[in-house]
């Protein structure tokens, strides 16, 4: 009898967190990340199912139901984590969808088509820099040749870093031709179920959203000889783009950060040379996005010109919005009473959805909101109900043959 | 015959130098601050001297004269650099040293004292965040029991790090009972010797300063779905304090700078837990000082109320005024005709004069002002013309005996 859902997730609490913050380090290829894809492994063997691992990363288990060549529908997520993150973020969609075809078992359902299990590889983008990488590479939205060119803040090269945890991309990359739907639960990032007083939710879009890099350049001088009036100071350039960004996607019921940084020479006597700061924003539409950013560069740039500082924006990663299935949605709202809410977070199931793959989601309460964080919760009974709606779920979809 | 300092130049040009940046990373106990060192013993050795080298680096070598129980003239500087530093700062008081000796050889002058060619180690504070680290040991104004709990950024102790350099504190601190004079030449900082057109100028005092370590807390969160209105972002906090730093400092013909930052988790999707910045800030008097610091705090504070953010301030280190000794400064104003200025930036000649060793400083003209940076210079005949005023300078303070 396989572990139940409190007990995988009491097994998987210890690995990667720091027993300092309490935070999470699930980088992608790295040791805590490679336990736990060798035990979402195990915990697929102990079910009867064998993990077909791709090569770079991305697995998936099936349970082939009464006609292994009819469409499937893949439900899962991804195991890594944000520096110093939070548990749930992909791990609760993982663990649900194991103790979600054990309810269906204990219910005695024959599922009439496939039932895949999968794990994204670097959803977060945590190393790497770009969000969804697995499924990026999946779906094709990604080339392995552009790919291959990434580095980590180490940098070391994508293509490394892979090898380093056993696998060969020249194996290829996980077979989507399966996967007629997909269905990916998650932890909220918001409040939207706790003010609505339900455990449970539906995903109706994401924002459109992107990472942009900002690229402040100044001249490095000495911090106490230089007069203030002397100085070209990127610090100061920065220091204004952040709360220019603050002001605006406040003003716009929008969102816009900058929470990574690095500096050059990084001394404290010194003015700097160089800051370098990452932007990260998200807007209800692909204009009011584009308007966003646009508002931010021209006010960091105005800035840059009383600074005598100079400014390069590099769009790094941007996702246009992604509306979910609307015939599936509809097909759902049947299975169970859940909102339909919508989220400012990037998921691989953006991506299989612009790939064409009829998808969905399902969210399930943060009664903080708090995510990316160490602080990120969900309560048990919430995660319990999750696992029943994604079971619920299940069993509508694989109701029928094809 | 010792090479000149033009060859001298040549030589250590090389050592420690980015080929990318062209900056310099001279990081004490390192590889290429061990190796100028190592360059100190033999260009002395090749001039009859022989070094002293203290537990913890700091190396003198003393040339006897016909008393060597007088009290001494010590001149030099430091060979560690800033991070991305320029080729100047420190290096060119220990070769123009060198090299003033071989003048006063040249000029068949036989001193009547001691004179000592002396190298200080960790000047910059560059890497364990105190500044003038090896005086302030060899004077007594930090004591190793507390320098020993210093830790750089990478976490290893001093002690590991002065033992790796194949150093033993044990061994003792450098004996300044010999010294009877000290003077630092040293390439200036600001651009007082352009406006005055000259290429040689002495020091009247140094500014009080100080680096004070800032803390932001906030609550880690995810940057796409954290409503603007729910976040506790301390970099907010610390864009604002950025910019009412440099107008305080603007306002008041101050200094005040934030070169140096670390954020956690330092993620793009993520609002940062913590912002930890450097504040260095100087002032012409230590009144003055107090005031903008204690200015940048309030509104630092005042912010952080308002973000939901904590603050809190710790002074690293803050040195107070220096004003150099007015008898000997009067005795010099008769040997050459050089301008009297203050200067911003701390020199191991500001702690041996805090320990009451009547100190003078000697500035080389720099073209720009620029320093702290790889645009750091000085030209060559400005430099031999330092050299000179060196030499007549140790010439007027050893002709006596004592």
């Amino acid at each position: 009898m396989p572990d139940d859902f409190e007990q995988m997730w009491r097994d998987l609490a210890p690995v990667g967190r720091s027993a300092s913050s309490g935070g999470y380090n699930r980088s992608p290829w790295d040791s805590a990340e490679v336990e736990l894809r060798d035990w979402f492994v195990e915990a697929c063997a102990v079910r009867g199912l064998t993990v077909e691992t791709d090569g770079v990363g991305n697995q998936v288990a099936w349970w082939e139901g009464a006609d292994p060549q009819a469409p499937g529908v893949l439900t899962g997520s991804h195991l890594d984590s944000v520096l110093e993150g939070g548990a749930y973020d992909g791990p609760l969609g993982v663990l649900s969808a194991l103790a979600a075809l054990d309810v269906l078992r204990a219910r005695g359902v024959e599922p009439a088509r496939p039932i895949g299990i999968g794990v994204f590889v670097e959803e977060e983008g945590s190393r790497f820099g770009r969000a969804c990488l697995g499924s990026r590479l999946a779906t094709g939205a990604t080339t392995w040749d552009a790919a291959r060119e990434l580095r980590d803040r180490d940098g070391v090269f994508l293509p490394d870093a892979i090898d380093s945890a056993g696998l060969d991309p020249a194996r290829g990359l996980m077979d989507l031709g399966r996967v007629g739907t997909f269905v990916e639960l998650h932890v909220e990032q918001g409040r939207d179920l706790v003010d609505r007083g339900v455990a449970v939710g539906l995903a109706s879009e994401i924002w459109p959203h992107g990472r942009w890099r900002f690229d402040f350049a100044g001249q490095a001088n000495h911090a106490g000889t230089t007069r203030m009036e002397d100085r070209r100071d990127p610090m100061l350039t920065y220091a204004m783009t952040v709360l220019a960004a603050n002001k605006q996607a406040r003003l716009a019921t929008q969102r816009a950060t900058f929470g990574r940084i690095a500096v050059e020479p990084n001394g404290t006597n010194a003015v700097p040379s160089l800051v370098t700061a990452w932007l990260d924003a998200r807007a209800s539409s692909d204009d009011a996005l584009a308007t966003l950013v646009g508002e931010i560069e021209r006010q960091a740039a105005d800035r840059a010109g009383r600074d005598g500082t100079t400014l390069a924006v590099t769009a790094e990663s941007v996702s246009g919005s992604v509306a979910f299935d609307a015939d599936l949605a509809a097909r759902l709202a049947g299975v169970g009473d859940w909102p339909v809410i919508a989220t400012q977070a990037g998921h691989d199931a953006g991506i299989l959805s612009g790939a064409g793959i009829p998808t969905a989601m399902v969210f399930v309460r943060n009664p903080t909101g708090v995510s990316h964080s160490p602080e990120e919760h969900a309560e048990t009974a919430d995660c319990l109900a999750g696992v029943e709606a994604l079971a619920d779920v299940l069993a509508e979809l694989t109701a029928d043959p094809a």
